[in-house]
């Protein structure tokens, strides 16, 4: 028996930027730099641990009511996570989650408490010389595959020089950019952002993809840029090439009406992001796989309780990504190697990251075969690289980016920049 | 950091008996003695852990199947428990869970890696010096409450002294029953298990609770041994007094139906025994509050996803119990401590038992006013006595009986029993 008690004596978070390719989506393009907050959690024993969440304004505002909520707390009691994590939320309103409005009604909670949890099992990990996917249940799986994650994307941000990855505005672009993702990181599935052309531009894309990489899985998510119908014309010219459709309209009510016109099993990390949307889309039959992200389902064990969930209504799991570092990679592994229900590739932006600019030494998340091998060492496995931490926090002070606005930038370039819903 | 690494090295199984009074129920009456199985597992490193679970024949064999599966496991992953006990038990087909027919669909798998769950938790906790409940993400409570279990009961098992409760066949000996037992134990729920006499003198025994104990919250248990018509009946009579009404007829659509015409909620352990039951009572609004128990449940982590299900579908959770020993009243403590959408009181045959037979040193399972305090030591806080477990297994050695067969044994006395269900 040893002494793993481990009282939290301080909590810090610190707000990063890191560069970011002009990456289109339906509701703009990403801006020069991503926003991420990573938190420091140290025990009365000097252990410490780390996590990472978004970066915006009101986000980094709760992150820090929490934090100074959180000192006394053990590092052992999820419940008193939540706990206290409510009770710094106070009566808060919902909103604010830093993802440009694309997952609006996600637990403040859930969102608020995640990156804590992460170091709390980081610490627990350590204390216990054990890997936080021992943590979760034990990793089923020694690597974690993912997918290579297509972006219609401009060849430069406006006024700079044209990036490493070049444009990728048309089918033989994207297939381009496939190939060199496939061939550097040996991705096997490819999940292609949409909503950003005309859904026939969307479908040759998909079609040209199809024929490049003939076994691959596809996948297509135009972040409810369609309607109803239009989402069913696509599903009915993609009928067998896709693995899922992710998101192709709004809401429980739209997907349910998509769901049951096609045979195309529908994903969603926008009409089901938090635990109160389960029961009505399970009701509705909306939606045939939820996207688990723990930067908005409460951290890595209330992960576990949504793949339980998935496992007896039948749903299937996959895994959501926006921008991020080291540690929620790290993490991402973790959870998805300790969730047998997790089958398929998981989303990651990994690859339109430089590598040159994390807050952790990445060397233990090597991409083989298109899968991270899960760490072994205690805890998460990565270490906070102070300097680099402090280099990026630097860049976030000097950036004179606060929130996340793929719109308001794009609107800069294009003025008219349309935002109705659905677009299509 | 430390060493906490943990390969099962070694799995004990043991049967055990210990006296039980003749307690009625719809299908019969208790047996001289209860069955329950221990188990010990013990790892390379020599720290051992326990768990407790049904006697039965049938279970008992596939106890034994999977014990010599475990040998090789790390005691951290819950996933290789689910694979090995499943692999053990290969296409066996289900039923045999040793509670006399009344949970006739809980999943043979969570039934068998059940008490092995308990045991590795207990193992984790004693290697990282922390109480169960800590691993199951922290006690919210510092004791847990339980409930008055009453019972319509025979002064003697037949041909043997009266035992120290003596008879209770009627109100007054409820009374009576339910006032020592409160006296005894500080207890402030009271729970009656019915269905062993026509529904009206079972409205009569509440009533009588009620007057007697005006503040306690009462429910009602007869098995599934009312019709619907029957159950609505009785639903209606006791409208506004009963805190909740257990399993009153049989099956998801029989429960829908008395769901659907009372205001008092609906509880079971019958009808909702597996995590596949939860889908088709969500669907068909069956019941309000489903009765956890970790022994059919698998185990104590399972439970804690059962309880994640009961929160995300707006289900109510109370705790179910069958004639146990120490071991389960630890594990039933440290789960309900670490699971605060338990809000009922637990059930407990515990005051049935004789304070002599046990197969561990119940002292840190003393009740004080109703409550268990949750134990502190490391794991469950529970030390397996081996004279005692030894004591326990020559007595079912002894004792001759297999199977529990609470019919078989009334029909000794009373050939005509009836077993045609709805029996009322």
């Amino acid at each position: 028996m040893v002494d793993t008690s481990a009282t939290i004596a301080d909590v810090t978070v610190t707000p990063v930027a890191f560069r970011d390719p002009p990456l289109l989506n339906t509701v703009g393009v990403h801006e020069p730099y991503a926003l991420r907050t990573v938190v420091e959690v140290t025990t009365d024993g000097g252990v410490s641990g780390i996590g990472e969440t978004y970066g915006g304004t009101l986000h980094l505002e709760r992150l820090r009511r929490a934090a100074a909520e959180l000192v006394g707390m053990d590092v052992w009691s999820l419940h008193d996570l939540i706990a206290r994590t409510t009770r710094a939320l106070g009566t808060d309103t919902p909103g604010g989650d830093g993802m440009s409005g694309m997952v609006t009604g996600s637990s403040t909670v859930d969102r608020v408490m995640s990156p804590f949890d992460v170091a709390c099992l980081d610490i627990q990990g350590k204390l216990v010389g054990r890997p936080v996917s021992d943590l979760l249940g034990g990793a089923v799986r020694p690597a974690v595959p993912y997918s290579a994650y297509l972006f219609y994307k401009w060849a430069a941000h406006p006024g700079q020089e044209d990036d490493d990855w070049g444009a990728a505005l048309d089918p033989a672009g994207l297939v381009e950019q496939a190939r060199r993702m496939i061939d550097e990181y040996g991705f096997s599935s490819v999940k292609l952002k949409g909503g950003v052309f005309p859904p026939d531009e969307e479908i040759a894309a998909i079609r040209a993809l199809r024929e490049a990489f003939p076994g691959l899985p596809l996948r297509l998510d135009p972040n409810a840029a369609w309607s109803v119908e239009t989402s069913l014309r696509v599903a009915r010219e993609l009928d067998g090439v896709l693995q899922y459709l992710e998101d192709p309209t709004e809401g429980v009510e739209g997907m349910a009406a998509v769901a049951g016109g096609t045979p195309t099993p529908l994903a969603t990390n926008m009409c089901v992001v938090s635990f109160d949307d389960l029961a009505p889309a399970v009701e509705r039959k909306a939606v045939g796989i939820v996207l688990s992200d723990h930067h908005f389902w409460g951290g890595l064990r209330r992960c576990g309780q949504l793949s339980a969930i998935a496992d007896t209504f039948g749903l299937g799991l996959s895994m959501h990504s926006n921008s991020h570092l080291g540690i929620s990679l790290a993490a991402m592994t973790h959870l998805a190697a300790a969730t047998p229900r997790l089958t398929y590739a998981c989303d990651t932006h990994w690859p339109w990251k430089r590598p040159d600019e994390d807050v952790v030494d990445t060397t233990p998340l090597r991409f083989t075969e298109g899968s991270v091998a899960v760490p072994t060492a205690p805890g998460l496995g990565v270490e906070l690289d102070r300097d680099a931490l402090a280099r990026l926090h630097r860049q976030y002070l000097d950036c004179g980016l606060r929130d996340r606005d793929d719109t308001g930038y794009m609107r800069r370039f294009e003025p008219s920049f349309p935002t109705e819903t659905p677009r299509w």
